[in-house]
């Protein structure tokens, strides 16, 4: 008998007829003896019906109310989802975040999870039900609903899963595994049986929107195995989401990441004097913005270039605010944005110990003419910036530059 | 400057533009320098859609789980409304019934207050917010979310202004008042400017449906001063619902009130001994079956026959309940159930020291034929059950008997 945590995502409980689905895969289960909790996101649609429905009465929604407000979408689900289970003949009750106490910061729309209150649920489990939680969502010290932000479901299963000491936590969603890279891309892509937590963190970071970054953190850090599965077929064992030392023989690259959701940041003719980065990123961080690569040019005129990368939808922001309070502060010349760039990314645990991995990259888009606009490296990754519009080309030439169409 | 409670029923707040009408009306009298808490309904048609919703996968829904997905009808309303006042420039906070800390006894759909923690909305009154709440729920003393029933927002209302010493309880609906009868079965039917609590109690629970019963006992427990007006009209005082003391003329008769939804339950031939109506009401009560006209008659053969009214919903229930469970236990020799049947109630305070108005109730509908099946009496009501097609009928000869018409 197995504790096993399973996440549905939104297209896997669309609609009551795929909900009855979920509750028949997580009947067979239980009927094997194991313990089961399910979390659910809100059903497809509906998180952005919602969110439509705010801007009509508020163009740039209060925070805190848009979180009571969407949180509204899972509550809906995990209620369907026990009843489904209970029309079955399972007995099943449902949580929402706060009903369990899943406390978080107050950071709205982004909250983190800060401690997993999991004796009710241990206690139900004990006694026979199936426990259906929602995603997505937790509830801060003075009792506001909080939200995990787009994705959080993943989150919540894992550090469910964390927290329950589960055996598996099996994130279903609408694709069967982690793939060498997007197949819309490349038709060749080829699904991986496993993948260490740090190329699936880095696959995730870099978009390959499989998993959510912080659930992929959570599950490495306590380590949780993970799997990802399709909830569309019966059959079929997905990707298991492994440590490192299982997997002797890696190849040497994993798959190839892409991202068009950030936009570019530069911050031009800076005096090179320490403090500068904190200058430059401190109001950043302060109003919330998270940055993704961050690259310093040092010129031969005494300044220097800062350039880094944000989501999309914050660039306004980002901007406004060195305009407004950093760029007379530090005496930069000039700050720029541009949000038609794309990262493209090569990803995997074995190019630790091979050279010419970064060449063989570099040479292989100076082949098809793409110019790289910034480069940023980890153990186990390589990231270049390009034009947006080169974005596809340089995805399908480094997949067949590392061969990653055969296993 | 006064402390109001305002509560807003669903078709107040259908859709984005009626939800800003009522923030604007709230931001009127938060401008005159009044406290204003707001309890909202969902959105009209929204609670509808969920049952659907529900019914799909459990064809009769698990009662804790219909709770815990149809409150979050009234959370999205919450969080609508306190944004749309944000966007008017308006401090403004929502509270789920869970958030107040609104404790109700655990019976789901149907719950029943106990407590309210009125602490935090009075800081955040304090402190220049408008606080908005959720109408029509609550939570258990586990953390599970309850439904009051329908209509329970009304209850909302006057138990929170009660538990802060409102000033006012002012329920806003589509209606401007309280009318001596339904208008669309009496065109002459008039607005009340005043109604004591008692008729007001005697005409919501016969079916006038501008207010729930709860609420007007618990307005009448606290002496809440409740005022029904309408949200459609920027003019007009609605109906002020008074304590009896404050009307010393009153007129004889207030209102006609009937009701459509109950069906009669009849055990004949029962046995007459002491204990029978409990054998009888026992177990429907076990089962949470309200129950409202109660009428026993004794016959020439030492047995009686014992007839009561349920709501039709649960006719199915309680004929099943009686017909298992009861009939032979106590030697009943037939159980029958009718569902076409109407209640038609005269009520007035001043019927308490006028004689004569049962029996000209009683002339009024022999004239036209109308047969009556049982008759209760109040003080200040008397109701009788007639054969549902002629309910029309009797109102509207009985509003013309009384010279309702007339102020």
């Amino acid at each position: 008998m197995a504790l096993i945590v399973q996440k549905y995502g939104g297209t896997s409980v669309a609609n009551p007829e795929r909900i009855r689905n979920v509750a028949r895969r997580v009947a067979r289960y239980k009927a094997l003896g194991h313990q089961v909790v399910v979390v659910v996101s809100a059903m497809s649609g509906e998180t952005n019906r919602l969110l439509a429905l705010a801007r009509e009465v508020m163009p740039d929604p209060d925070p805190r109310e848009l979180d009571t407000m969407v949180s509204t979408g899972e509550q809906v689900t995990i209620a369907l989802t026990a009843m489904a289970l209970m029309d079955m003949g399972v007995r099943a009750k449902s949580y929402t975040g706060a009903q369990v106490r899943i406390l978080t910061d107050d950071a709205f729309t982004k909250a983190r999870i800060l401690n997993i209150n999991e004796n009710n649920i241990r206690k139900d489990l004990d006694d026979g039900f199936v426990v259906v939680v929602a995603g997505f969502q937790g509830v801060d010290e003075h009792g506001n609903i909080t939200t995990l932000g787009r994705g959080g479901s993943d989150t919540t299963g894992v550090a469910l899963a964390a927290a329950l000491k589960a055996d598996e936590c099996q994130i279903y969603t609408d694709v069967d595994g982690v793939y060498t890279t997007d197949p819309r891309i490349v038709p060749e892509a080829r699904r991986l049986d496993t993948i260490t937590f740090e190329e699936m963190l880095e696959l995730a970071s870099q978009g390959s929107k499989v998993l959510q970054i912080r659930a992929v953190e959570f599950a490495g850090k306590y380590q949780v195995k993970l799997r990802v599965l399709s909830s569309f077929e019966e059959e079929g064992d997905g990707t298991l989401i492994t440590f490192e030392e299982e997997n002797m023989e890696q190849p040497i690259i994993s798959g190839i990441a892409f991202n068009r959701d950030e936009a570019k940041v530069t911050v031009l003719g800076v005096p090179d004097r320490p403090g500068i980065a904190y200058q430059i990123l401190g109001p950043i961080a302060d109003a919330n913005i998270d940055v993704d690569m961050i690259i310093q040019n040092t010129g031969a005129d005494g300044t220097t270039d800062f350039t880094f990368t944000v989501h999309k939808n914050e660039l306004g922001k980002a901007l406004a605010i060195l305009r407004d309070k950093v760029q007379n502060h530090i005496g930069a010349r000039e700050i720029t944005g541009d949000d038609k760039i794309a990262k493209v990314s090569v990803v995997g645990v074995g190019m630790r110990s091979h050279v010419g991995i970064a060449s063989e990259m570099f040479r292989t888009l100076a082949e098809e003419g793409i110019n790289i606009q910034m480069i940023s490296t980890s153990e186990i990754k390589i990231s270049v910036v390009v034009d947006e519009k080169y974005m596809e080309l340089a995805v399908r030439v480094l997949h067949k530059a590392f061969e990653l169409e055969q296993a």
